[in-house]
């Protein structure tokens, strides 16, 4: 009879919906607070949780077999010297619907020039200047992921020609040209706007240098929805107050929250968010462990099984 | 040999547009200026040109036979007491995209508060309150012809349900739901978004009415992308000043430009723009004289033909 630790600050609401779909032979224990959940159930073999709350366990659960984490982002449980004796399944698939609203909105704010028409607006101005479009603009994906996929569907739909940065793949339709490798340069020459979706990895840290900032056009935005850590920040500062840049959409930093005194707070032509751009539905992660559950107890392949070495 | 008067602003674009296709026949004379239109080619059988300069002088043109607009609102021709012996066509189906930018463009900044957001980050303010999303929520479309196809299906990809209140057609199938006639206050009813398309015609005069509005949930947002004389502007200052509706983003209005005192300005969750949701792009618009060209000495039906009566 397998037991399941759910280890979540949403964790009744997790439990909830798991139980009320009476997964067979399961008991579950559920809490936020990693000691009162191995004060509990040291001999879970299934964890459901949140990667920062689980890898304070991880060397307490000694029949640990299988771990269903609630995020896209699993570093917490890839840092060196951890176990790697379980199988890790995470979330994707499910951000791209959120994370195209986020990108769109912002692309379509700049083009549209919603904020200084509003500005215009505060002083009675009737504000004529000719907005831009997104129709016929080069969008650069880094990372064509699901998230990467849903975004190329939506720049084809507002007339967008699309390009791709991957490790291989070239799989998505939507996408019109691929680079890899060493193309990283003739990848960024002619954009107009490179949408960051990197997960952060140590092959992805700092992909974002000064080097490829110079290889874009003067007037192209950068919107990193990944991982701050694919950004060398202080390159990025120096190109947008140099003007180097036409402007930036952060939602994700090297530290978070983005401390007070951090210089991007007062960098011209930058959005800042806080981490916002997509959030966790319960529901649909609750549906990805019912649907793996049956799996596992079969021995079949899990869905959303990440690779310890890719770290995605 | 026909002759074609070109009268517009834009005449000397148009001009080389429509000669670099070498129309068989036709001879062409260019200006934006109403009177030496007159003194030069009183015997032009077929004008193009903007509404409003065209109206100055269709009693002076004896053997007028067609006239092509270069925009959708032809209302400066459709005055009382006007000739109407000649073939008027439009421009319809080119705005489309660009409209769709514009709407979406003000519905995902509201949902995604890029603008509370953007005022938090001058604070240096990490703001972690959680975005609305448009997927699942209900627009509905006042005004179903080719701006609104378009936006509907927009507003598919995003994962929005559509409504649709036209005169007679249902034809779109990305509107789930139509209604028509007195059926208006059951179309507002439960709407997150109300999208104005509307001409003008008398027909629209103060559709969007205090009734309509009061129908509409009190969290709903208007947008206005067709004519401003669909709208009660006195009910929707009224109705935004007392909180009875989320928002407005106005586009068109009864007198343009907006008086500096007009109390739009200073009606709270009102964006204002100045009539720039879409603009001509000439080569879509002399493309459609140059199609429709050859029909009209064939004495073919003409693309975009306009009826007087309908008003579009």
């Amino acid at each position: 009879m397998p037991r399941l630790l759910i280890l979540s600050r949403d964790h009744a609401v997790y439990h909830n919906l798991i139980a009320a779909t009476d997964p067979p032979g399961l008991t579950i224990f559920a809490t936020q607070d990693p000691q009162e959940a191995v004060d509990n159930t040291a001999d879970a073999e299934i964890v459901f949780g949140e990667p920062s709350l689980v890898s304070q366990v991880l060397t307490q659960l000694p029949r640990l077999r299988w771990c269903q984490c609630t995020w896209a982002g699993v570093e917490p449980l890839l840092r060196p010297g951890m176990r790697r004796d379980y199988l890790l399944t995470n979330v994707r698939n499910v951000y791209g619907p959120q994370m195209s609203e986020y990108v769109f909105g912002y692309l379509l704010a700049i083009e549209r020039g919603i904020l200084p028409r509003w500005q215009a607006q505060q002083r009675q101005q009737w504000n004529e200047s000719i907005p831009g479009r997104l129709t016929g603009k080069l969008l650069g994906l880094l990372g064509v992921g699901s998230i990467g996929v849903h975004l190329a569907s939506t720049a084809r739909h507002f007339g967008m020609r699309v390009r791709g940065f991957t490790r291989h793949s070239e799989s998505c339709p939507d996408v019109e040209q691929y680079f890899h490798g060493s193309a990283l340069p003739e990848f960024a020459r002619g954009l107009d706007y490179l949408v960051c979706v990197l997960p952060g990895t140590s092959a992805t840290r700092h992909l974002v240098s000064a080097s490829l900032l110079s290889a874009l056009p003067a007037h192209a935005w950068l919107v990193n929805i990944g991982r701050g850590s694919a950004i060398d920040e202080a390159a990025l500062v120096a190109a947008l107050n140099a003007g180097q840049l036409g402007g930036a959409v952060l939602d994700v930093f090297q530290q978070e929250p983005l401390p007070s005194d951090h210089p991007l707070w007062r960098t011209p032509n930058t959005y800042i968010t806080a981490h916002v751009a997509a959030r966790n539905h319960p529901p649909d992660i609750a549906a990805l462990f019912i649907e793996n559950y049956p799996r596992f107890l079969r021995g079949d392949p899990l869905l959303k099984q990440v690779d310890f070495e890719l770290g995605y």
